[in-house]
């Protein structure tokens, strides 16, 4: 069976970055190719976009059936269309961001074997086709968008001690920030629930756990607050 | 002559949101439709993206094409890709985004002597296909980007009295703003240049012109300025 038009068409694929953060660093899910081209190179999570899926659709499906990762925060993030960005043939894709509590999900290499694991973003193998470039734009996305919104809270479990908070903004904004003015900030927001309960198995002095109010930040927001840090 | 794939394909398509200012408000460019579907109605300007050209390269010369503008300054917005948003086929379109300067820039009809106009963007025809949603997306991001990115002045011809730039800024976020607050803020970014010359040809009080420094901008985003409006 082969589908004709009248016109050649690019193929349509989605690709996804997801991001995730451990007690060390962000990370990246990268998917290790067993075909041709770049056979054996890492790449990102994707895959070709079907005629009755959306975009959205494509690129949950692609994630869940190559890492098993599933209800997760995604957003569209770019559309890459470099003429030469594919050695077979014209490929068009559409990628996205995706941020994962590592706590909630767990990662598995997808049914057909291939290869699934996390790398450090600040220290990425070669990654096929333009894959870096659009890690690049991922990255910068996150960067700035985790300033004015409150996506941060999407990589850490849904009850985390300040200190959390604030190693994930370190992480991601590579560079050190200043303990007291960090918690200032963000507690003059007033977007976050200080809860009864303190951190548990913890070797250090068991913190506080705070929650962050989605309710009262779309409030907030309908009423004309920014979210920055 | 057609052309073969073993899958079938979705056919993909660039459509681009021109947003230009006039003395009264913001105005967006539409294109009248001569063809089914929706023969007669006003929709944005796009078309079919070409296997040899980028995404970029296809939404300039289909603007080009359908309207004269060229040179302008253009942006990707996002994917649209709801599987019905097209009923003769499942089409995916890269929308984008357009800031023209109307003093600098003729807009005429296209060669094929398709109806090209202006509207008014709080007062828009009905639209064909998914357009007002690309509409709506378009207004957002220029919205919100305007109040941190200095792509305002892509509205404005290179000299301008501050008024104007007031102007904009209560166009595009449709609201009044204090003429002392407003001019005591944009003055202390220290990204304009006043000059030695003042508005020719006016019938009010001629008023002193100032320009953009696109390189002042850029030495001090570098060194971690960041233009707030």
């Amino acid at each position: 069976m082969t589908y004709s038009y009248e016109f050649p068409r690019p193929a349509l694929t989605v690709d996804i970055v997801v991001f995730a953060l451990d007690e060390d660093d962000l990370k990246v899910m990268l998917i290790q190719r067993d075909l041709e081209p770049f056979a054996g190179q890492w790449a990102l999570p994707g895959g070709f976009v079907r005629l009755d899926e959306t975009l959205d659709a494509a690129a949950r499906r692609e994630l869940e059936e190559e890492t098993g990762l599933k209800g997760i925060f995604l957003e569209q993030l770019y559309t890459f269309g470099e003429v030469d960005r594919d050695p077979r043939e014209r490929i068009v894709t559409v990628a996205y961001f995706a941020l994962v509590n590592l706590e909630g999900h767990k990662v598995q290499a997808s049914t057909d074997a291939r290869n699934a694991a996390w790398f450090a973003a600040g220290d990425l193998p070669a990654l096929a086709f333009d894959h870096e470039r659009i890690f690049d734009a991922a990255l910068d996305r996150l960067r700035s968008k985790v300033r004015y919104q409150p996506i941060g809270f999407e990589l850490l479990p849904p009850k985390f001690p300040l200190r959390s908070l604030q190693h994930l903004y370190e992480v991601v904004l590579d560079r050190e920030l200043d303990k007291r003015n960090f918690r200032k900030k963000i507690l003059s927001m007033d977007v976050l629930v200080e809860l009864d309960e303190i951190e548990k198995d913890v070797s250090h002095r068991a913190a506080r756990l705070y929650r962050f109010d989605k309710k009262k930040y779309d409030r907030k927001t309908r009423k004309g607050f920014n979210f920055e840090l």
